[in-house]
């Protein structure tokens, strides 16, 4: 597996290698928000996709990387999110185990949704050294592979899938937004713009509580942040290394959002276009809500990264 | 205005006639739904219609039923929900005036987007009586037509386009399920089906606490229902003579579901479709799932009615 930045056939052959085990996911519009911001905007929809998010297009190009012979004693890694579910299903898909650890104060439907994929959970206190020592501990002895969630050439590949799709079946766009948390959809979709339509611009929404990218963007150097309370659980990480060699290149703006403005935007979401996202998700709406004159009569592509909420403790009253 | 059972040509006139101005809605699967059940279930998605709701259809076929010169002295109603929304923006297509009396204890968002479609609202005490005359006295005013909620041909017939263009995009349903409520939608999907595909069953869903349709389809005789309590706020009425008369021939049968089942019925789909649909469209699907048996194997069609929700009022736990 390189580490050096994937090239345009990689992100074809991941394509290729997935296509059969995940959603072509739509694309949806909505007359009412068009009115709202004065742009054309257009929602590629991974809420619908497999595991409710696109985490399983990168764990799923990344298994099958490997033969079969070296899959087989099963792949494994530690997450709390949507990532645990990927990998719970692509484990399955491809008829292996996996080995999933999460903190013991994850969400109650996301334990249950790792379970019913089939795969073997494994509780620690929270906290990144334990979650990993843990992992580690079961790497040791069972021999499986681990699956990183966002820092990894294969995985990029995989997440590079969705703007692919969106640039093939919607032609001119002026920009597409995503939301960042370790990078990797962000890179991905960096890539796959600067390969396929490099008129195209990226840019990337972030919680201003959670503006490491931000940061390394307008530094020039990767920064970290620790522990952020943004509301948006899927961008509390900060940008891998790899991730944002990839950022600093191809993308041209990354602007943040307060955590007001990323619950209006997931409001109006959910109210006008009747879909249920995630936080996360509402991140890229929200940037062109608050800069709407960027994108005033512009078609404006937005990827909705995941649906899985937990629906007993919704942000609206 | 023909009183008489509307024909096949009726139907066809009424899609012609409303096309351009509503959304062909989508048809969306849910595999984790089909190995829950059993069934091939097929959901046509009118929650993401206009306005949110199949309403629209019903309200703009009656108002282009009038030469120009008949309605420029506006279309009025009384209703708390989808059907204000659906008049208010029918009038607005129609370049004409909309006057829509609501219960002075109408939830505040109806309120709102009534508003937003440029309706003018009169508000009145809640009560049939008293919205029934605050409507006869604006339409004495103004010379206002009347547009009513469900038990009319031309209102059936828009409703009825729902279920032609499910049984034009899928071909082979064994059944079709819809909520009854006034039962506009359900004497259409009825009529729909009996000229387009004989061997479609069509079931009607209804909770217990309204359960009108239930008791009139059991006795052959139109049953009322008043005030009832149930979450399904689309189904408190009880359904109309006409309507009912075209439900007794031409429907398979009438089943109830409690208050839980619509409410995890509701929950399912919110949490494994990622789409928002009201506790009123939940009922169609909480009848697959009390009555699995019945639809094992079966290919399923449900019409998800609509999606307008107060998010600050669910009813998950």
């Amino acid at each position: 597996m390189t580490t050096v930045i994937p090239s345009l056939s990689d992100v074809k052959r991941a394509h290729q290698r997935i296509e059969k085990y995940i959603n072509k996911t739509p694309i949806l519009t909505s007359k009412s928000l068009n009115e709202i911001t004065g742009a054309s905007l257009y929602f590629k929809c991974e809420n619908f996709q497999k595991v409710g998010a696109f985490k399983i297009r990168g764990a799923v190009n990344k298994i099958f990387r490997y033969r079969p012979e070296d899959r087989e004693n099963g792949i494994a890694t530690h997450s709390s999110g949507n990532h645990a579910q990927a990998v719970a299903l692509a484990a399955k898909i491809a008829g292996t185990e996996a080995y999933v650890v999460m903190p013991d104060n994850s969400a109650e439907v996301k334990i249950r949704a790792v379970q019913e994929y089939g795969a073997k959970i494994t509780f620690c206190p929270p906290g990144d050294e334990s979650r990993k020592a843990a992992c580690d501990k079961i790497i040791n002895e069972t021999g499986a592979i681990f699956i990183p969630p966002f820092e990894d050439p294969d995985i990029i590949c995989g997440a590079a899938t969705v703007a692919k799709e969106f640039i093939e079946d919607i032609s001119g766009l002026d920009f597409l937004i995503t939301p960042v948390g370790g990078g990797g959809l962000s890179a991905g979709t960096a890539l796959a713009a600067n390969f396929l339509d490099p008129n195209l611009k990226v840019i990337l929404g972030e919680p201003e509580k959670a503006d490491d990218t931000y940061r390394s963007f307008n530094s020039g150097k990767a920064q970290k942040v620790k522990n952020p309370e943004t509301i948006a659980d899927g961008l509390r990480v900060s940008v891998g290394e790899l991730n944002f060699e990839i950022i600093r290149e191809m993308v041209e703006d990354v602007v943040t959002v307060s955590e007001k403005e990323i619950v209006k935007a997931m409001r109006m979401i959910w109210e006008r276009m009747k879909v249920i996202i995630e936080p996360s998700s509402a991140v890229a709406f929200a940037v062109v809500l608050k800069e709407k004159k960027r994108f005033k009569g512009k078609e404006v592509g937005i990827i909705l990264t995941g649906g899985n909420v937990d629906l007993t403790k919704l942000p609206f009253n």
